[in-house]
């Protein structure tokens, strides 16, 4: 095989077929769908939950992770904190021609760790070739399948949020913003952040298994925290409120948040997961995600409350408080 | 909203919420997982296909469809030919910086009709925006599940051809990639065809419902006939024979395949199923297909044979025989 992605890698001919066989079969295992157009599952349970993601991220190799990694990650976590179990990946690649097929080995097999962490299996895929300058190195789709096995649907929904109820965080925000940036280079110092880029589901399932009393979850990537709060106080029609003493945000991200005028609560993330509990639970739910290496740094930062309806409002290091708005403009792109 | 895409339509804010609203639900309908992160669907049957296929064509207008048009029939296509009933599709959209939001538009309502035709619903979504120079206006992911309402898993594995079935064409061959050629103004002359992109799940369902014995299906898209015929007769090991005298081609088509010194049998298509049947049902097969629009032109080309295994070969107008290979290098790149 030559060393770089050729457009006949995209004929759906023979090079096609090597690349295949000595790229995805080699790291992923025999994918079902590789002979036939389709794979075929056997689904025991009857509710299913189905998301899909296509992943641009620049640069494809980052502090934390690579666009392998952070695709398996964000489909996993969209499904998990759906409630369901995820299952099964569809994994469909965009290559640019001229990718080195080194780089390509790298994505896929970083792909294949994280699908054996996650428990999942990669079962369909596709590939196609663009030429040179047409799109950036490598695109990814991940489209999921999880099972639920308690009927949690209202999660995703958030119809059983009430107020009083309580809000975690798994851990400190901004980390993969931050690492992104500095991978770009744009940045005229040297950034020792990690992106948080992580599967969420083994986390997930911990609380959800103690039969904890989880009113809403949603993985907090694009648009931050601020964004995921006031689409839920959208739907809600209830207000929230914040401490923002509490919102855990490394002092190295705080510091470079100020230095560029950066709000870490519209920092996008790929490993966190925002929890909405019945108050009585809160406690034990934190316990629970701490015992996690991924939840270890969690945090309750806030309640859901009758007043302000629709407003998630902030409450300040000195006292006063302040209307959390949604994201309004594009704060970094390409950052997933 | 502005006239083009911007950056912002990508951040997950305001501005792509607002894109939601006023593009893909206008068109789509209610899509189960705009506020949450999945879709959460009732499987009654145990036994579902999966398929994912990411489409890059240039340009994306073209005779007979575009890229919305192609991204729902291609993935409804997969799915069909496996045995399945085509059901749920997750559409995922890469869009570049300027793309002209009218363009999407119009591409949007075109996978919107197309999701219609073919009784399909578009339950999940997402999109990502990427600078000016860093995709080619929009490349669109379709993922999509089927179901078994019997139990036909054995076609698309191809385990139960027999020595003696019947190769099936549902129509002309080669129309889809010499329209999209003529589109590109990459031909010195007018080309009057259209592309063949169709939905083809009623087609196929018509025959399975006679419990017609179809042993394999695929649908002839990149690579064409050739390829698809080279990959059954390696997973047979068994030879297959092609009458070329009855393969259907438009004289069009035949035409301008001999002054660019193409071969019909390589080109792609995007309307049309190879079927492999009993011999005995061949012609109520053919008859099937001949009552709707979509199989008029169908034509019995072909049979597995014993001689020759893992090899195609075509019996040529003037009485000769040739090997007809597997698509070696790219005849026509970004087709789908």
């Amino acid at each position: 095989m030559k060393d770089f992605i050729s457009l006949n890698h995209g004929s759906g001919g023979k090079a096609s077929q090597d690349l295949i066989k000595n790229i995805f079969i080699k790291s992923f295992g025999d994918i079902d769908s590789v002979l036939s157009d389709s794979a075929i599952l056997n689904i025991q349970n009857e509710k299913i939950a189905f998301t899909t993601d296509s992943f641009v991220i620049d640069p494809i190799f980052f502090p934390g992770g690579d666009i392998g990694k952070l695709a398996i990650c964000g489909t996993v976590n969209d499904l998990a904190v759906s409630g369901a179990v995820p299952k099964y990946i569809a994994a469909s690649f965009i290559l640019e021609e001229g990718l080195p097929i080194n780089d390509l080995k790298i994505i896929v097999e970083s792909m294949a760790q994280q699908a054996k962490i996650a428990n999942i299996k990669i079962v369909a895929g596709d590939t196609k070739v663009v030429h040179k300058g047409k799109c950036d190195k490598i695109f990814i789709n991940t489209t999921g399948i999880g099972i639920f096995y308690q009927d949690l649907s209202y999660i995703s929904i958030g119809d059983q949020v009430e107020v009083g109820d309580k809000i975690i965080i798994n851990g400190f925000l901004g980390d993969h913003s931050i690492s992104v940036l500095g991978a770009r280079n744009e940045l005229e110092f040297k950034v020792d952040v990690k992106s948080d880029c992580a599967c969420l589901n083994d986390l997930i399932q911990n609380v959800l298994k103690k039969k904890m009393r989880v009113r809403f979850m949603r993985d907090v990537t694009r648009g931050g925290l601020a964004t995921v709060l006031n689409e839920l106080s959208d739907i809600l029609n209830l207000g929230i409120e914040l401490n923002e003493n509490e919102i855990p945000v490394k002092d190295s991200v705080n510091g470079l948040c100020e230095i560029l005028g950066f709000d870490p609560l519209y920092l996008a993330n790929e490993g966190k997961v925002l929890l909405v509990v019945h108050p009585d639970d809160a406690n034990e739910v934190v316990e629970i995600l701490r015992n996690n290496l991924l939840g270890k740094e969690c945090k309750i930062i806030g309640e859901i409350v009758s007043d302000h309806p629709k407003m998630v409002v902030g409450k300040t290091k000195i006292g006063g408080k302040r209307i959390i708005n949604m994201l309004q403009g594009e704060q970094l792109p390409r950052i997933c």
